[in-house]
């Protein structure tokens, strides 16, 4: 994280201070990512960033050598679990740094009520506002650091699943195909799994059908998405596969829904509004007689699944240099199946970088 | 969930209704498994119980046919994504219940601080109180078909960490052998992962060391602690390992916390103490010399990783029939290593059923 552009931020909030505590925030703003903090809702941990002050990492004391190991931040203190409370701890050390009675920003929609309540209790002077619109504003805008790692997940996540077709047949089961993009996933690198959704035939028209011990057959169509995490950035990737030789009506509709993939992507450059692209997307869906229902066509990606910005169609804002945004859009056929494609862009100057690989064909994956 | 039990909760901390938005309490008491709760925070969904009345279930337009699926309650409500706030229609529903100005159980734990606030905005009159005790008075004892999900997959984990010490020999990395773990899982029915902790050498000794691209040398411990999700209940289990020959001290370290590990699980009856196996366990540590630093020596598991109860020193409660309990100890030997056991047991009228895996053996396992 930019310090720079955080005090930035706080000073134009007219914000004292920022308080990250959820884990995505934690690591984007510590570096350092603790794994049982999501696992163990209670084992609390804040970062506090008084405006052009020095910042304080406050974490469970078993993550302490975590946190020395990972994060830039010096001046880091623990509570012991189940014996000091973290959120009074967090109230002391913001009195210390001068913000009693000032305005400081905190995540009012992680922290719970009832810890926030502890908070107020704390301080009463003191303004508590939500401050999701700090983080916001930064994160959109990948670090090369964060870059080289969603590059890494988001080319490792296209291997895995191309591989999986490529030794899949008619007859394995949902669980064998999604079970080998798993196998590739982790060999490549992915410290862990976040989602997999894979059906065949009808089930591929469920929003999130969970991988099940149904066997693929001739004529289905097989619609997959998976996210995993490397080094704590998501990746997340979603594709379909013809099982058998596909029919002409699979083929077209796979080729017109690249066409509208390849025609967004290509406009993905700086000063492109989010709209632009929903609207272009939208546009060659309906022209090519596809059904569009989508309430949005993308959404940015880093330490957390579902970022702001999205591709909606009330985004006016332009994309800006640096932007990493996962474009994603489903066609529910009449027959009965769902086809989707996702793939991963980052926006450069130069242009689009298409994260997964820029490889695209028109013919769709067979799972023979 | 047996909502005769839940209503007998309600009427004895005189709630006149209950709402689950967490995660674990949504599937606990719907039986739905919403995986997009968990991954898009703000994808609300909410389980109301108002006492001996009709339960309705809140959810995500895009999850309603999952809902409908998926859960046993009738009376299925949606909310449109992004244009219509589902906190206000949680609170309409509760006041359609006659729950204005009543007492009414939520998660404050779990709720954000400005989800609360809407809430409460929305129903002044109305005492919104934390309900965290209602569910921790339900959960731990387990019902037949919980018991079978978490039985398939400790046993399914013990089998998967097994199978991979066996066929990873001195060399192979730390990350070869996660993976290998990981891939049994899968094929013997996990749905997700939720962690892979594995360290060898000195590294063994980090609470929570992300497998690494590190080769495992004789004379090394391999400690490894695995999580997944089986139809959304945990499965967690810890073990080592010796890299090579063991040592005599490692051979004998391992027989030591075997006997207390062992000792522990035989005692686990209705009636015993928490506290009795918390005291169990640290005595044989120190008769037999070693260390011995841990607040607890297991948990509860089921919808969540960590769930009360806890073996504590202080929990002086009696153990009880159905309850389903981690048995968890971990020895940081000078040597630099760190040892650990865990195993998943359900106590029965009858006594203990190991459910990982009742053939303990005194010989440490060894990746040869």
């Amino acid at each position: 994280m930019d310090l720079t552009k955080l005090n930035a931020e706080l000073a134009k909030r007219d914000l004292d201070a920022v308080v990250a505590v959820s884990p995505e925030n934690v690591l984007y703003a510590t570096g350092a990512y603790i794994i049982t903090q999501k696992l163990v809702r209670d084992r609390i941990a804040a970062a506090i960033f008084p405006r052009n002050g020095e910042p304080t990492f406050l974490v469970c004391g078993i993550e302490e050598s975590l946190a020395r190991a990972e994060s830039w931040i010096q001046d880091i203190r623990t509570y012991v679990e189940f014996q000091e409370n973290p959120v009074r701890m967090l109230a002391d050390i913001l009195r210390a740094k001068g913000c009693r009675g000032r305005r400081v920003g905190i995540e009012k929609r992680f922290l719970c009520a009832e810890d926030f309540e502890v908070l107020v209790a704390a301080d009463r002077d003191t303004a508590f506002v939500d401050c999701r619109e700090v983080f916001e504003a930064l994160r959109p805008y990948k670090e090369p650091l964060e870059v080289a790692c969603l590059r890494k997940g988001a080319r490792a996540t296209r291997k895995a699943v191309e591989a999986a077709f490529l030794v899949s047949k008619p007859g394995d089961t949902e669980r064998q195909i999604a079970n080998r993009i798993l196998r590739n996933l982790f060999e490549l690198g992915a410290d862990e799994m976040t989602f997999m959704v894979l059906g065949t035939g009808k089930r591929s028209s469920i929003v999130h059908p969970i991988p099940a011990d149904i066997p693929t057959e001739p004529g289905h169509i097989v619609r997959q998405d998976v996210g995993t995490l490397f080094k704590g950035y998501h990746a997340d990737m979603a594709w379909v596969a013809a099982v058998g030789k596909p029919t002409p009506h699979q083929a077209a509709v796979y080729r017109k829904m690249m066409k509208a993939h390849k025609a967004v992507i290509s406009n993905m450059k700086p000063g492109t509004r989010f709209c632009d692209l929903y609207n272009q997307c939208k546009e060659i869906y309906l022209s090519e007689g596809l059904r569009f229902f989508l309430p949005h066509i993308g959404h940015s990606l880093g330490v957390e699944l579902h970022e702001a910005p999205m591709i909606t169609p009330g985004n006016d804002a332009p994309l800006r240099e640096n932007l990493v945004m996962n474009v994603e859009h489903i066609h529910a056929d009449p027959d009965g199946s769902a086809y989707q494609l996702e793939d991963l862009v980052l926006v450069t100057a130069a242009g689009p970088e298409v994260l997964t690989g820029a490889d695209f064909s028109d013919e769709i994956p067979v799972i023979e």
